[in-house]
C-alpha cells in the first residue's frame, strides 16, 4: 500500500527561543493528531457532556477518533418551531473541539426526520425558512462547527414518496440541482470557509451526473460525502474501488461519511430501505466480529491509500443505535470488539509517528511522518507544530 | 382528448385589397401545414434529390409529414478528414424546405458514427475539431436547417465501452454537462435561433438529472428530445404519461424523436443494446400491421393531446431501414400499410381545418382551427396566413 500522500518528508531546523541551532541533539518527535480525519457517530457525546452519562464510553471513542458527526436532524433540533435544541449541541460541540475533536454538522437539509411543522406552510415558506435554518445553525455555530452536511440524499428527495414532508416539497418545485445551489449558496455565504458536503446513499451514475451538473453550476461543494451501509454485507475490495474510481474523476476530496460493517446476520438483500428492516434485536456473534473486524480493516486500507479520500466515519460507535444493528466497535455491555483494537492500532500505531531524530551539527533534521499535528521536545524544551507539507521549515524550542 | 392547446379560437377581419369590409360573404380557410411538427426520417429522400431514385416513396412521405430527420453522423457525412459530403445534404434540405418540410440535422455530436480518423488526436485537438464541425454545419446550414440534435446519447457517452471512440474520450473528460455545455455555447453563438436539442434514449431519472443540471448550468436547451424505440414492445399508455410527466417538471418543449414501432414479431427483452439484434429478416405480419396501428394511434394521440410536446418524429418510414426492422408506415414493397393510412387521416383530417366561414356585415367571423398556415379564399381573392394565437387579426384579400 502506498501512503506517501499521508506523509511529509521535510527538513526541519530546530533552535531554541534565542534562534540558536539545537546542534546534534536528540529531538522526540510525537504525533497527537492526524491531519486525516478518523471520523465516528458521536450522538452519545450529547448525554455525557449534558448529563455525564457514560463517559466510559465516550473516553473510548476518543481514543480512536478525532473527527465527530453530530445530529442536527431539524425535526429533532427543532420539535417546535421557534424553539431549537441550540445548547446541547453547542455545549457538546464545544466539548468535542477541546478534545482536539473536529466536528460535523449533520445534515441541514433532508427530507426525513424533518420537521413536521413546516407542512403547514406553502412552499415558497418553506424554502425561505429551510434558508433561514442553514443561516441560523451554520452561521451561529461557525469556529465550533466548520464542517457541514449540507444537503442529504438529494437523488431521491424529489422522488421520495413514502410520507409527504416539506423538503420534498421544495425539492419538487426547484429541481435537485436548483435546490442544492439554493442551500449551498446560503451555507457558503454564512460561513465561507467551512466543509461542505453533498451527501448521498446513491452511488450509481444518478449521483455523478447529479455532482457533475452542481459543478457546473457553480455549487461550492468542498468534498463528496458517500455512505456505505453495509448492513447487507461488505462491498468488497472491487465494488469499493469501483466507486472511488467513478467519484474520483471530479478531483474533488471525497469522504466516506456514513460507513456501517456489522458483526451479526447480514440484512437480506430484498430490503430496499434499510429502515424497513424492524427486529427485536440482532446480536453480534464471535464470527462476526472476526468477519467485522477483516472487513473493516480492508475497507479503511483501501481508502487510507486512495489520495482524495480525506475522512471515513463509522456511523455507530456502539452496538445497537440505528436499527438495533451490531454495528459498533464496542459490544452493548460496552466491551471493545476486536474492531476496536485492530482500528485502534491502524490509526495510533501503523499510521502513527513516534520517533526520535537526531539533528546534524547545524540543528538540521530530516523527518518523514505521517500528516498531522506534533509535540516535539528536547530536554526541557518543546513546540507544538502541524506537519503538512514538504517544505522547509524552522521549530523554535522554548 | 383536450386539444384547445393545440388551436386558436380568433377573430378575423376580412377586407379587399383597398380595406374594404368583406361582408357577409363566404371564406374558404383550407389548412396548408401545420404548426406542430409532424416528423419523419427523411434518409431516403437523398438518393431521391441527387438521384432521382424512388420518388413514389418520397412522395408518399410528404403526404403526411412536415418535419424531417436528415444525418448528419460524423463519421459518414465526413469519412475523410476536411472532405465532408454537404452537396448531398444541403440539396436535400433544400427541397424539403421546398416542399414545406422543416429540417432537423441528427447530430452534431455522438459516440456511435463517429468518425475514426478523430482518434490520431489527443483529447483537446478532438474537443476543438468537435466544435469546429458543429460551427461547420450549424453556421454553414443556417437558414436551411435551423433545428439541431445537438448533443445524442449522454448519459451513456462516458460510460460507452463497445468501442474505443472519439467522442467518449471528450466526453470522460470534460464529464457530461461539461460537454454539453460546450457543445451547445457553440451551437447556439453559430445560430442564436436555431432550435437546440438534448436528445436521449434513457429515460430514468439519470436523464431527469442531466436536464436539471444542464438548465442550472445555463445551458440553451430548447426542447427535451426523448427518443422511444420500441422494437422490445410499446410502451403502452402508463409508461408514456409516467414518462411525459416526469420531463414535463422542467416546463420545456418535448419532442418524441426516435419513435418506433414494428409490425413483425417483437425483439426479446434480454437485448440490450438493440444493436445487438442482427438477423437476416425480420418480416412485417398482418397481425403485427394491425396491432402497430393500434399503438401508434394512441401514441400519437397521447402525445398530440398533452399541451409540451411539440414534434412526434417515427424513425424509419419504410420497413426494412435500421435492424432490418418492419418500422415503417410502408412495406418493402412500397405499399402502404394501416398505420399509413391511420395517420395520414390523424394529420390531414382528423387535426386538420378545411372550413368556410360567413363573415358579418362588418367583414369579421370567428375562427377556431388547429394551429398552423393557411390559405384563404373568398371568391377570386386570396390570402396565405399563419394561425398560431388568439389575437384577433386582420386579412387582407387580394
Amino acid at each position: 500500500m502506498e501512503l506517501s500522500h499521508r506523509k511529509v518528508t521535510k527538513k526541519l531546523r530546530f533552535t531554541d527561543r534565542n534562534g540558536n541551532a539545537l546542534k546534534e541533539r536528540e529531538i522526540s518527535i510525537k504525533q497527537i493528531n492526524h491531519a486525516f480525519l478518523f471520523g465516528c457517530g458521536a450522538f452519545d457525546f450529547i448525554p455525557y457532556v449534558m448529563k455525564g452519562e457514560d463517559k466510559q464510553l465516550t473516553d473510548s471513542w476518543l481514543e480512536i477518533f478525532n473527527y465527530a458527526t453530530l445530529p442536527f436532524y431539524w425535526g429533532e433540533y427543532e420539535p417546535e418551531e421557534g424553539k431549537p435544541n441550540r445548547e446541547k449541541l453547542m455545549k457538546t460541540a464545544q466539548y468535542l473541539k477541546e478534545q482536539g475533536v473536529k466536528v460535523k454538522g449533520h445534515p441541514l437539509c433532508w427530507h426525513t426526520v424533518c420537521a413536521d411543522w413546516l407542512m403547514k406552510y406553502d412552499t415558497q415558506t418553506i424554502l425561505k425558512k429551510q434558508l433561514a435554518r442553514i443561516e441560523r445553525e451554520v452561521g451561529g455555530f461557525k469556529g465550533v462547527i466548520d464542517i457541514w452536511d449540507v444537503i442529504n440524499e438529494v437523488v431521491i428527495m424529489p422522488i421520495f414518496d413514502k410520507y409527504d414532508n416539506a423538503v420534498t416539497r421544495i425539492c419538487k418545485e426547484l429541481g435537485r440541482v436548483g435546490l442544492i445551489r439554493e442551500v449551498f449558496a446560503r451555507a457558503h455565504e454564512c460561513n465561507p470557509d467551512a466543509v461542505l458536503l453533498l451527501n448521498d446513499f446513491n452511488t450509481t451514475t444518478n449521483y455523478e451526473i447529479l455532482i457533475d451538473g452542481c459543478l457546473n453550476a457553480g455549487v461550492p461543494i468542498s468534498a463528496i460525502g458517500i455512505q456505505s451501509h453495509q448492513h447487507q454485507g461488505y462491498w468488497g475490495r472491487e465494488k469499493l474501488e469501483e466507486v472511488l474510481e467513478r467519484f474520483s474523476h471530479f478531483g474533488l476530496p471525497i469522504h466516506f461519511t456514513e460507513n456501517t460493517l456489522i458483526s451479526g446476520e447480514i440484512m437480506p438483500a430484498y430490503i430496499e430501505d434499510l429502515n424497513d428492516w424492524v427486529v427485536d434485536e440482532w446480536p453480534t456473534t464471535p464470527e462476526g466480529e472476526e468477519r467485522q473486524e477483516k472487513e473493516i480493516e480492508e475497507m479503511y486500507r483501501i481508502l487510507f491509500s486512495h489520495p482524495l479520500v480525506e475522512a471515513i466515519t463509522t456511523w455507530d460507535f456502539r452496538d445497537g443505535a440505528w436499527l438495533k444493528a451490531p454495528s459498533g466497535f464496542i459490544r452493548q455491555d460496552r466491551s471493545r470488539k476486536p474492531s476496536f483494537e485492530m482500528l485502534k492500532k491502524l490509526v495510533k500505531q501503523e499510521w502513527w509517528t513516534d520517533q526520535v531524530v537526531q539533528t546534524d551539527e547545524n540543528g538540521f533534521a530530516e523527518v518523514v511522518a505521517f500528516k498531522g499535528d506534533y509535540r516535539i521536545s528536547c530536554g526541557n524544551e518543546k513546540a507544538e507544530l502541524s506537519l503538512t507539507d514538504d517544505t522547509e521549515q524552522t521549530v523554535i524550542m522554548e
